[in-house]
């Protein structure tokens, strides 16, 4: 591997960390409060250390997978360690493996979080909060396509698998042949949506910073909040649920579906079958919960009945992990749909997790391929998409992922279960909420709970699925893989 | 489809049925009992149909894959609605769904029950558990395997389908060229076996009559037992519930290597790779289990910590489902294991059930194969078993597998949530029980309780995954294909 390569990439990585550090003590002169100390300091460490990584350019820049997928995986956890210790040297998490799990949580866009037992979020200083929410925004799209968006340096070609390694879903598309050119329209989209979405919210009178992190967890779908309570904390203002319901579902809308949009390709938005099942699901599971809802009466009137029903599965869907109501009070269908809607997931390309709706559509014609070719030895049938064969390399490599997901997944509730004081049910949906990057489970993990009781070696296992889930497994296992770190080729 | 000839397999089975059937006649007798009366009115009909079934031999006897396929899954619903007749007319279990249950149950060597709650197991007739735990004995090998071991006019060798849609594992080796040697050798195999577990037992004093049964769930991987409390009934007897964990061990190893030693090829088992994962991942659950126990000072001495882990683990590892004790008590770390073994479940060709070790490591090595070829791009890997290439086809075959296992998996558990008396993890652990064929699962399924208390719905869902696991789901699956059904190839 080419060490000296992944160097100057992590250099670039801190410098970015550094900017971003910087953006609290903005925050923090607005509110009068004496954080501005901790981001500083640590703003202007990270500079350093990365202006002098970057001053020796490595003699070979070409970025081959290992490079991509390694540098990618280290960019995350470099950022994990050093997102977290402003809550842990400020003492405002003096835990550090709770500092690092919220880190954590924020910047794969879990949301998961282990304040609300023994610290409430609202002790924390606003530019605490701002940084926590905004760690749901950078990691959204991500900090390696921020880079290539605005580095000029790493815009090379071939730096098209560090875009893969962080990109989610099957295959990475280039909207316009130059990466640079992909990364930078990414961006725009990104940060015109969630400009929107904060005006929207403004008008709706909502205080202003409560809308910029509503609005930074949506963009993400992240999910974290400046309230002990959530969007619950929003009771009866339909509208500003309804702002985030809707723009959930956005983000968890593939990006190149807005590209189309902008340069007007309306009909290959038809075509879009990730599109068309994205749409089929979050129906259907919006109608399924709303008719348990009803016919359960658990609400007593239909506006709070649907509102909720398509809160709940929009958040679920795009693996954000607000929520409108204590939805681990419902019946048990509702509750199972919506973690059936978690596994399945966003769209690839999309800010949102899971397992992602093209993967398990592909997945569902594959086996349908298989069963027909059974009863047809003779013929050769394909799997389509978009009216498209697709390649049978990729159908592999689909199967292959959620064989590892299995195998990570049965691994983690295993591990999780040596923590005697959780239930079954807690510990198997606190991997579907980590893995998915959704934030809370049921049962004690559930939407009023948080991930506090859970031992540190719970907490380091579900740290692990987050950043597992967010770069989707590959580069994550890639860390532990002797030969990826070799020499030889 | 050729449908003359799937009434002429079916014609076979009633045949088969009604020998069967005349069985528990003879136990009848030596209790004096009177259900004689069913089974014998069953019998003489099953019989009767049976005959004017198989008259007229089709004019096309070519075996395609739809016919094998389907003739399979007909089977197994004839065999289980049949099965239940003797239980629901004889008022033994008045419910025709929960007769149902118990017949699938047995035939699909689950070892699930119903009874326990309102009605024990000891007020059923000797005839009557004679019959139930015969059910598991009959399923362990499979009815077409015996028809073709027995029934020359159904020797051919297009049969093979028939024989390949009832045999679990991925790839169906015969042993010897001919298909009807295959058959008589495997059901030699399992009837020898068999026949020394039971007169292990009765050399150490077991009642014939228990031995007699607990040899026949031992040897299908049943798990039904003529005791309301299981093998916990014989607390204490550590040399019959030794006999147990030893031979509920055997019969979950691939049949074909009995073969092999009988034929003297020792050096070709030492190569069997499935084998020696097998042990590993026993003896690997043991000693975590074992361990577990001993820190969480569960019992008193080792004798009784090692014995119980044995016992739960070859129990799990092989499907059966019988318990020494009650484990749903023991530690999470302990109960997961079991959970994870029990779904990883025996080897291919034997009478266990679950995913099986071949499929489990041939995922694991596709997967790395995968790792491997993304970072060598250049290079051509193939994943290896037993030295040598397995074909693609078959390793695509393994993935969809998978894919449609948690296809399966998830829609269950989803339709059993609709039962809200029962908790997250009775669903999940009933799904994993029923789709692998074990028997008990965790808290209101687990050792101690039963199925009862589900609903009819549920039990439904429940039927349907036991035979769909028993017949490896595509069977079960092709039974809704409308193509499958049509007259055009």
């Amino acid at each position: 591997m080419n060490k000296h390569l992944v160097c100057y990439v992590l250099g670039w990585v801190m410098i970015v960390i550094g900017a971003m550090l910087s953006l609290p003590i903005i925050v923090s002169f607005i509110y009068h409060e004496s954080d501005f100390l901790y981001f500083g300091l640590l703003a202007a460490a990270c500079m350093a250390v990365g202006l002098i990584s970057i001053k020796i350019k490595p003699k070979n820049t070409t970025m081959y997978v290992r490079e991509g997928y390694i540098s990618c995986a280290l960019t995350w956890v470099l950022l994990s360690v050093i997102g977290c210790l402003p809550f842990y040297i400020s003492g405002s998490i003096p835990d550090f493996t709770d500092a690092l799990f919220e880190s954590v949580s924020g910047f794969t866009t879990t949301g998961a979080t282990i304040l609300g037992t023994n610290r409430q979020i609202e002790d924390l200083s606003h530019s605490m909060l701002f940084w926590r929410s905004f760690t749901n925004w950078a990691g959204g799209m991500g900090i390696l396509v921020f880079m290539l968006a605005v580095i000029s340096q790493l815009s090379g070609q071939s730096n098209m698998y560090l875009m893969k390694a962080e990109s989610p879903g099957p295959v990475v598309s280039k909207l316009i042949p130059k990466l640079r050119g992909t990364a930078v329209v990414l961006y725009a989209i990104y940060g015109v949506m969630t400009l929107i979405e904060f005006l929207m919210l403004v008008i709706g009178r909502m205080p202003v910073f409560d809308a910029l992190t509503v609005s930074f967890s949506t963009a993400g779908t992240g999910g974290f909040s400046i309230k002990n309570a959530g969007l619950m904390a929003y009771e009866g203002h339909y509208y500003w649920q309804a702002v985030a319901t809707a723009f959930m579902f956005l983000f968890a809308v593939n990006f190149s579906i807005y590209y189309l949009i902008i340069t007007k390709k309306f009909k290959q938005i038809l075509l879009s079958e990730e599109l068309r099942w994205y749409f089929i699901i979050f129906a259907g599971a919006v109608i399924l919960i709303g008719l348990d809802l009803t016919i359960n009466k658990v609400y007593d009137n239909q506006l709070d009945i649907w509102h909720h029903a398509a809160f709940q599965v929009s958040t679920y869907i795009s693996s954000t992990g607000f929520a409108s109501k204590d939805y681990d009070l419902w019946p048990s269908l509702s509750r199972t749909t919506l973690m059936i809607v978690a596994l399945v997931g966003a769209c690839a390309g999309s800010t949102g997790g899971g397992l992602k709706v093209s993967r398990v559509v592909v997945l569902a014609k594959s086996v349908m391929r298989d069963i027909r070719q059974m009863l047809h030895p003779n013929s050769v049938y394909t799997v389509k998409m978009d009216g498209k064969a697709v390649k049978e390399d990729t159908v592999r490599s689909i199967h292959v992922y959620l064989t590892l997901f299995v195998f990570v997944f049965a691994l983690s509730v295993g591990i999780l279960s040596l923590d005697e004081k959780m239930n079954f049910e807690t510990n198997f949906t606190a991997v579907i909420a980590t893995i998915n990057n959704m934030g809370p489970g049921l049962a004690d993990v559930g939407p009023t709970k948080n991930f506090y009781e859970y031992s540190t070696i719970s907490k380091y296992v579900l740290i692990f699925d987050m950043l597992a889930g967010r770069l989707e497994l590959l580069p994550m296992l890639l860390l532990f893989n002797v030969e990826c770190w070799s020499n030889k080729r």
